[in-house]
C-alpha cells in the first residue's frame, strides 16, 4: 500500500502511462513516506460505449 | 459527484448502455438534488469466465 | 448481476438511499431484462476530505 | 454478498479462474457462515501496461 | 498482485477477517503460484443502508 | 475524467490527503493533456482489520 487506481476513456498511450506511473508514484510516496516499491499503481481504460455524463456516453457526444 | 459504477455480464448493446445511462442519470439527479451535468456513469462489462456464482463459473452454467 | 455501485459525499439520508435503490434498481432490471432481485445496489458515502475536483479537496471548497 | 473481486496481471487460465471461483467461495462461504450460493467472485485481468509496482510498468520489468 | 477486495456487510469478526485472509491468501498463492506474500486483501464492511438486493435496503429486510 | 482512487491504510492527515489531491491532479492533468477540473481523486482510508499481505491482518504485524 498505498494502492492507486486511474481509470481513463481510451486512448493514452503506453508513454502517457509510464509517465503517470512514474510521477504519481513519486507523489504519494513523498507525501505518504513510504518506499516508492511499496506504492501500486494500476490503470482502468473505459471505451467510450461505457462511460457517460449528464445522461450521454461519450460515444454519442 | 455521484459516481455510478455499473457491472454486468457481456452481452448488453450500447443501446441498452444508452438508455440505462439516462435512466440512472436522470433517477440519481432527481433523487440527490443535483445537476444531472454533475452525475457520471461507468460501465464494466464482465467477460463469462470472469463472473462465479455459488462458486461456479458463468461460464460453466 | 448486475452490480450497482453509488459513491456520493456524504450527507444523503436513508430515505433518499431507499429511494435511489428503488429507482435505480427498476431501471437496471427492465431495461437489461432480469429480475429485480438479481440486482444489487451499493452506496459508498464519501467523507468531505476524501474527494477533490480540481486539486482541492471538498472539504476547502 | 459477500462480494469478492480478484485482480490478477493477465494470463491466468479459465480453469485457474475456475479452481480460484470454487475454492473462495468455499473459504468465505464456511467463515462467514452463508450459503455459497450467496458468494459472488469477480476477476479483473490487467494487461502488463495497465499495472505498475515501484512507478513502473509491469510491461518495463 | 493478486488483489482481493471482499465486500460484505458489516457485522463480521476481526476472527473471522484474520481466517480469511489466511484461507483466501492461501488459495490464490496456491492456485496462481505466487508466494502468499505477494498476495494481498482488502475488506470493505458496508451498513445495512448501504446495501440493497432487490430493490430493498438490507436495512429494511 | 480521469477519475483517481487512493487507497490507504488510515493514518494520514488531512493535510497529506490535500498534497497528495494537489500533486496526483497536476501530474495527471499534465499528462493526459486534460483540464484539472476534470480531474477527480477519492481517497479511501482501511482499517487495519481490512488490509491483509501475505495472508496477515496489518493490524497483527
Amino acid at each position: 500500500m498505498p494502492f492507486v487506481h486511474i481509470e481513463m476513456v481510451e486512448g493514452r498511450t503506453v508513454e502517457q502511462k509510464r509517465e503517470l506511473a512514474k510521477r504519481v508514484t513519486e507523489a504519494v510516496a513523498e507525501i505518504t513516506n513510504v518506499p516508492a516499491d511499496r506504492v501500486h499503481v494500476f490503470f482502468n481504460d473505459m471505451k467510450k460505449e461505457d462511460y457517460a455524463n449528464g445522461g450521454t456516453l461519450v460515444l454519442d457526444k
